[in-house]
This record gives C-alpha cells, structure tokens and sequence, in this order.
C-alpha cells in the first residue's frame, strides 16, 4: 500500500535502479509491516539543474548522488517504526547500492484506508470492503 | 481543484495521452463534483525500470501497462463517492482509452480548502476568500 | 522542510530553471518561516502534452507556460502566512523569472513532524528528537 516516488540523478543503469527499490522496499517490509508483494514504486531520474538541494543543511553533508524518498501510506505507523525505517532504509540503501546516508531524505504522506485503489476499480482496503 | 499526477510507461501518442488525460477527469466530474473546467493534470511517461510494482499483489494481474494516478483533492468526499470514483475511472479509461482495469492504481490524498491557489498568487477557496 | 514539486514546461535554460527555483525559495524564506539553507526541490519538465489544464477555470487566463509548485510541508501555518506565500511567490517569479502570476497554480499537502527525515535516516524533527 505504500507508494513510493523516487527521485534522483540521472545516469543509473537499470541495475543500479533496482538495487535503490529494493533497498527502499526491503527497509518498508521489515520495518513498517509492509507485504513484500505490496510494492509499488515511481522512480524519476532528472537532468543537472531539476534536483536543487542545500548540500549542508541541518550539518548533513550531501553530495552530487542525492535523493528524494516520498512514501504515501495510510496513517497510523508509531514514531518508533518510522525511526526504525529511516535508519534501516539508508543502511540498506548503502549496502546494496553504494548510497550514502548523507543523500537520503526521505518524506512520508499519511492518509487513510479508503483513499486506495490497488486496482479493478475497488477501495479493497475501505471498511466495508 | 483535485491536482492528478499520472505516472505511466514512455511509448503512448499525445492522443492516446489525451483519452487516458479525458477518462480520469470525465469520471472525476461524473462522481465526486469536480466542475468540467476544474481540470489541473500532469502526466509523466517512464522508461522501462522507472515503474516498479508487484504484478500480482492482491490477486490483481497487473500487466506491463501498468499506471499510478494520485489525486490531491480537498477533504470531504465520502466513501461512497470514492468508490463511484475509482470504478467509473476504470470504466471509462478502460473504455476510452483500452487501459485493463487491472492496471490501475489510484491514491488520494486529501488537504483543505485553503491549500490552494489556481493562479495570481490568491488563496480562491479559503474560507474569508 | 518544504519539499517542492515544481512541474513545467519542457524548454527552459538552467539559468531559468534557477531563477525560478530562487524564486520560490524565497518566498518560502520571507513568508513561512523556512531557513534559507532549508532547501529542496524537485523540477520536472514536461513534454507537449503532459501538462494538462483549463486555460479559463475561476477566470484566470493560464498560458502555454503554466506550471504546478506541490510543496509538501509541516502542519501548522495560518491561513494568513499562506495567503502571504501564494502572493509573494507569484510576485518573485513574475519580477525574477518573467512568469505570469495567472500561470502559477500552487499546491500544499501538510504532515507531521515525525514525517522527515533529512539524511542520515533519522527523524531530525521528532518530538524526542
């Protein structure tokens, strides 16, 4: 149920990708309770000049390889399992893909179980449904 | 006022954009009271590896057309207009545009009235508005 | 801690794109409360046909250079400070980057503190934090 726009600088191989989203899936899974066939993702690579950044801000030092992580889901995850996705999301990330920590933010959107269409037209997570 | 993002893979004509554009606004207008002029839309196409998504999460057999439609609307529709959205969308893209009802997934997210300006840097739906 | 999404028109220099990125940023700076070094922003250009819109809705005359400005933001701004940020935004990017108030369609999507995390994985702005 989570969806997840991704986005970052051009010039990864379709590997590299990959390796980012499952990164960013397998952190959601072990963290946050998500199924692991419950993965839906939007990556945007962009041109020099589309991604603008401060690279110091808050003392974090992010480099040319930075990202953007935006996570829609339905509300309700405590601080603790937000926290504990963060870190285990740029561990992951710099483990499979070589990302520093540095170069993650990540943004979560909450909203509610019945604004979702998994698809056929149907609100399969809505009370009644 | 709803703002759609479509998110859906390169290869498809302006035409073929415009009949998919056409079925998600003509079922928005159809069931949730979005007036005909009130069309705010951006569509991304994907290159292969930049939409990733579970082909058979919820027993929905998603297909390599597969598209993201993420709707920011204000709060207040209920459930039952909700539903009507989701199933006229897919009825009509299906219809309209050859899209599987399969391959569509749609997520709201709803804020409120005065998060909005459609233009000259005034808030139009705010309450003092 | 905004996260902008800006939306526009395919075309544009670096130089325009920064001009216009400034713009925004400042307004934020000046109406918002937002640290000048608080600075993220995502710009998409589209391809004809992928930006979608009524050039007449609520009397306002859009142009062939629209654009949508998405920012994701905290919960917790007046509708004053709002309205402050809608007007000084249209007027920089007018004065600074020659784009017609009429043209600028803004966006907000407010979260909680709990919802970001600014690099290293940690929820920089949690209440424990």
């Amino acid at each position: 149920m989570p969806f997840v726009r991704i986005d970052l600088h051009q010039g990864k191989s379709k590997e590299e990708l990959s390796a980012i989203s499952r990164s960013i899936h397998q952190a959601m899974a072990e963290t946050i309770d998500v199924p692991e066939d419950d993965y839906f993702q939007v990556i945007t690579p962009h041109a020099p000049g589309e991604l603008l950044y401060d690279t110091g801000y808050m003392d974090i030092f992010r480099s040319e390889q930075q990202m953007f992580v935006q996570i829609t889901m339905k509300e309700g995850r405590s601080l603790r399992k937000k926290q504990a996705l963060y870190a285990r999301m740029t561990e992951l990330l710099e483990m499979n893909a070589g990302v520093r920590p540095q170069d993650v933010m990540i943004i979560l959107t909450e909203n509610t179980q019945e604004n979702w269409s998994f698809g056929n037209g149907v609100a399969q997570l809505a009370p009644e449904a």
